[in-house]
């Protein structure tokens, strides 16, 4: 780079006080505005934080150290920064920030790190697990908009541990997806498949996260739950799982992804039921009737609230591609 | 772990309103009352910096990569969350709260990502440089204390790059280190050795950080500099640089570690120096005197300027190893 091109700005003798304004301006020249507002936004909060705190060089260089193993466990099958995103809230929070519900909508929680791309599209009562220790669970959905008109073609992808709350990828010698599916709504939005009754588990904590977990004296476990996802165009993306109700760690799930509304009772299947869908009178069953937001909904939503959000801190902003940015015409 | 022993928190149902407060209170069982104070303003900042950014999830994806890509790149030479903490300012930022200088001291800067453990002892007079493309650069400096009494036996790490803008660390085949030394001064204070003449250089920009930097729009050059560690048992811990006075990144280095008491003009070595040194007449010519604080100024300092911070800020707090925590008594 010749430095002739460069027009210079002045970050020289840099204090305690000055620097924010100073990697500010250095970073004011981003053409994105969006950027520009985000890391001006991250650059003032990572300051203050070092400012409130007094941080000191050990401790800066013991986050230094933690981001970098955090990085390095990162696999193609282990994403330790989700995972971290999650204990501090910041995954939830997103998500609902991200994905506003009007009243009667199904409410978004944590993605978690364990989606994955390799799930089997199953047809409608397959069974997505192979485990036979599992206790055997009828699962019988619909899926619906805000109107109450079933949503025919959507794609669902179900994921859930087996029955030592263990995901596959969480095996070494995985080599085919197994308690994960994707599966279509049909005509009049339902789903349904053979799963088994979802377990407690820890999140993984033998890594860095892990460490701080027990730092914190915090216990790494989720209630029992079952991940959902729901994608078809025109529609809001929809993360959300399905809790039951009364798990051991309902109100203190180590990622903070339960809500109310998501709160399940397993049922039990009827003799009728047990006739309509093969399997035996007794077992466990779960039901849910999730509803979809529309694209137009959660946009208008998310706009409304985000303008809200903004006028009550003081903000003078506009939208730029449906996020806020400051407003300086 | 039985979930019998665990004290429930309830954590349910959290928003966009009420997560922050959950998080802190499930983290507020940690028994250092340190990592609780770093946390819950860790957890703060994060939320609210999503809370005024409206980060939506696409953009918090793009963050869980970048940190992800920063810590895959890092390596036993290659340290780029020092990195990234270096273009934001921040490294400067810490070593500024955490070693305070009274006037008369020499004032530090950021250490960067090329300080080595593995550098050789030197004698004075030594050459720390096998580069023969370099320009010879004798470098003549003392270290005393406040009072301007010298200090003996100080450890002073010194690093630089060749002649084209490189550590030793940047190449692939090096097998053992160059352009960096560990001296000791003697009894006058005194340590002396030949280098060469420092240029600018990029720093590496090939990885995440380098990508952040284009999409700013900043250059990642960093000004001519020679780093100075200095370590005595009694004294503060000084990391310091001297920056070539007019070198066309004076005023925007990368990493915003130039300050004007740090600015030095290349002299030229007198037929006396020669003589005396043992190089020829009219060699460039480094000087510099340096001035370490005590271990005992800089923590009174540095307390003092805590609690100054701390109160400037409306918090009652108190210090707890030297560090402010919240005074909850």
């Amino acid at each position: 780079m010749d430095p002739s091109t460069i027009d210079i700005l002045s970050t020289k003798d840099l204090t305690i006080e000055n620097i924010t304004e100073n990697v500010h301006m250095i970073n004011s020249r981003a053409e994105d505005p969006r950027l520009k507002y985000v890391l001006e936004r991250l650059v003032t909060h990572l300051h203050d934080f070092a400012r409130e705190t007094r941080l000191s060089t050990n401790e800066w260089m013991a986050g230094i150290n933690f981001l970098t193993e955090t990085g390095k466990i990162c696999s193609d099958v282990r994403q330790e920064f989700i995972l971290l995103s999650d204990i501090l809230g910041l995954s939830l929070l997103v998500d609902s920030i991200d994905h506003p519900k009007p009243p009667a909508s199904t409410e978004g929680t944590v993605l978690g790190p364990f989606h994955t791309h390799d799930a089997e599209h199953l047809s409608a009562g397959d069974t997505i697990h192979t485990d036979p220790d599992g206790e055997p669970c009828l699962v019988l959905c619909t899926v619906k908009d805000t109107s109450n008109k079933p949503i025919k073609d959507v794609n669902i992808d179900i994921w859930e541990t087996d029955s030592k709350g263990h995901y596959d990828v969480q095996y070494k010698n995985r080599t085919v997806p197994d308690g994960r599916c994707v599966m279509t709504s049909d005509e009049k939005g339902v789903f349904w498949f053979k799963a088994i009754v979802p377990v407690p588990y820890p999140i993984p904590h033998d890594g860095p996260v892990g460490k701080l977990l027990v730092k914190l004296k915090r216990h790494p476990y989720r209630p029992s739950h079952m991940h959902f996802m729901f994608e078809k165009a025109g529609f809001d993306h929809l993360i959300t799982a399905l809790y039951l109700r009364n798990d051991p760690y309902e109100t203190s799930d180590a990622v903070f992804g339960v809500k109310e509304t998501l709160l399940i009772d397993l049922g039990t299947v009827s003799a009728e039921q047990a006739k309509q869908y093969g399997v035996k009178e007794g077992e466990k069953l779960i039901t849910y009737d999730f509803v979809l937001v529309s694209d137009e909904e959660a946009k208008k939503l998310r706009e409304e609230e985000a303008m809200k959000a903004m006028k009550a801190l003081g903000r003078r902003m506009k939208l730029y591609e449906g996020l806020p940015v400051p407003d300086v015409d």
